[in-house]
């Protein structure tokens, strides 16, 4: 079983775009033309909703997927429909890994013992289907919360593992208000850096080819300094980071999430990529959305090679 | 719109019962008689499981829910099984409160903006439904992760301010890891007692008329010390108690969570009640959880009270 840092890495290298779009599809956000149709096809209820979500996620897959070497699906804009929300979380997940892409859920699970199992076997494992092993959401790699400590974690890294899958720890996060716990000081420097050395700990033997293990870190955009520093405790971690273009982090502060030799990093936007269109034509937010990402990648690669 | 936690505390003075009881439907440990006729009936698939835990939580509410305020589900037993699994997380959540029971969905949900404001529309708020407001899931209450801070946490309490719903912050949880975050000491005492001073903050103005705000806070039942200052801390917090049971938590050591008057807790079993019957015999399962429910009741209150 392939290690998933490499082949995060490998897909990064192929298309030249250490870039993930954020799949936050926002119902209430998606042009009108696509709303007024499900509507029409599938009713005024939470089905023509979750339809509609469906296809504007489609459409934007068919138009970035030969771009970008990820999306991450942010689980909460679909949970918010229930079950039928999941259902196309799920429809998504699979129509981006028909597309050939990294398929990160943006879940921020936690909990403890045989309940993180649970989320785990869901997520990235195998359930059982009365004694029969099955797969659910079969996604490459999650996001999960540190907060309970390392056995909450465990058994995410264990189908990690197992199954060449990853997870992505929040360490810090792109908030301002991240700082309330994030930021106290220990005897051993802050929270974050505490959170950070397990993360380092967890790594410890996992590492593939490219020297990196499934057990990556959300590091936010916003707070470049912080970056530096967590950077070198965490290197075996490819860093995921949020918070690059509507959160107020600009191409500088991403830099230094970068290993030396320009890699270990991905870097996440959403909102500015797949609803770019409200400047334009809402006829055209899969074009718009492509062009916003050939934007980003190009960006990103100036500012990490110079 | 009523207090959440007046609604809760009045029902639990109604039973008499101060406990709450989880489900967390693990699949593999329902008895075999429900998982053949559910297999004969729905086929060997994912619809069969779901199914299966959906008959086997109905049986049990149909047996407890005039002696227990309260039912938790734990989502990951649910979610596992993917967007069918959320089918019957929501089918559960309408039985239990059909029969009158506060629903508390354990989703140790996190995220920050907009995609927090997502989650809490979904579970105890309001959804757009193309310009009309819907509701999902509707539950009474949702436990919440509190490592983003308070921009994380401020949509729940909006929308357990507007709709008479509630939250329970992680603030300590009852596993041995959880020591290596939450205890980490600060100039200001240890990460959980920070957390509890901003639980205690978030509580502020928002007391019913019982002195209790819908803001409530987990912590452990395994760590009866730190259960004693949390307590104080947190005046007008009810505080959710998991580990009592199957974790190691005793009930000297869950006495600690209640207020003088003998009120403010909610003392959590889920396994030790729902899968008590692997003692006895398999078909009356929901009979041996009603009197493992009773027993409980009738321990902890005779605690409380001496």
């Amino acid at each position: 079983m392939k290690n998933f840092a490499d082949r995060l890495l490998e897909k990064i290298e192929e298309r030249d775009n250490p870039s993930v779009i954020g799949l936050d599809s926002d119902f209430t956000k998606i042009p009108d033309h696509l709303k007024i149709k499900n509507l029409k096809k599938f009713g005024n209820n939470v089905r023509g909703v979750t339809e509609c979500i469906l296809e504007f996620n489609k459409k934007l897959l068919d138009s970035i997927s030969d771009i970008v070497p990820a999306v991450k699906i942010q689980s909460a804009f679909y949970e918010m429909y229930g079950f039928e929300g999941m259902r196309v979380f799920q429809e998504t997940a699979d129509y981006a890994k028909r597309k050939n892409l990294i398929v990160i859920g943006d879940v921020k699970r936690n909990d403890i013992g045989n309940t993180a199992k649970a989320y785990s076997s869901g997520y990235i494992g195998e359930v059982d289907v009365f004694g029969r092993k099955g797969k659910t959401f079969d996604l490459d790699c999650i996001t999960v919360n540190p907060y309970l400590g390392s056995d909450g974690i465990a058994p995410f890294i264990e189908d990690s593992k197992n199954n060449g899958k990853g997870i992505f720890v929040l360490v810090k996060t792109s908030n301002p208000s991240s700082i309330e716990i994030q930021d106290l000081e220990t005897a051993n420097g802050k929270i974050y850096e505490t959170v950070a050395r397990l993360v380092s700990n967890w790594s410890e033997g996992l590492e593939g080819e490219r020297g990196y293990s499934p057990v990556g870190a959300v590091v936010g955009a916003t707070f470049p300094e912080e970056m530096r520093m967590l950077r070198k405790i965490m290197e075996r971690s490819i860093l995921l980071v949020p918070g690059y273009g509507t959160q107020g982090g600009g191409i500088k502060d991403v830099k230094n999430a970068f290993n030396q030799n320009g890699s270990g990093a991905l870097i996440h936007s959403a909102r500015k990529v797949i609803f770019s269109f409200e400047k334009n034509r809402p006829e055209d937010f899969d074009l718009t959305a492509r062009e916003e990402c050939v934007r980003m990648r190009d960006e990103i690669n100036m500012a990490v090679r110079i």
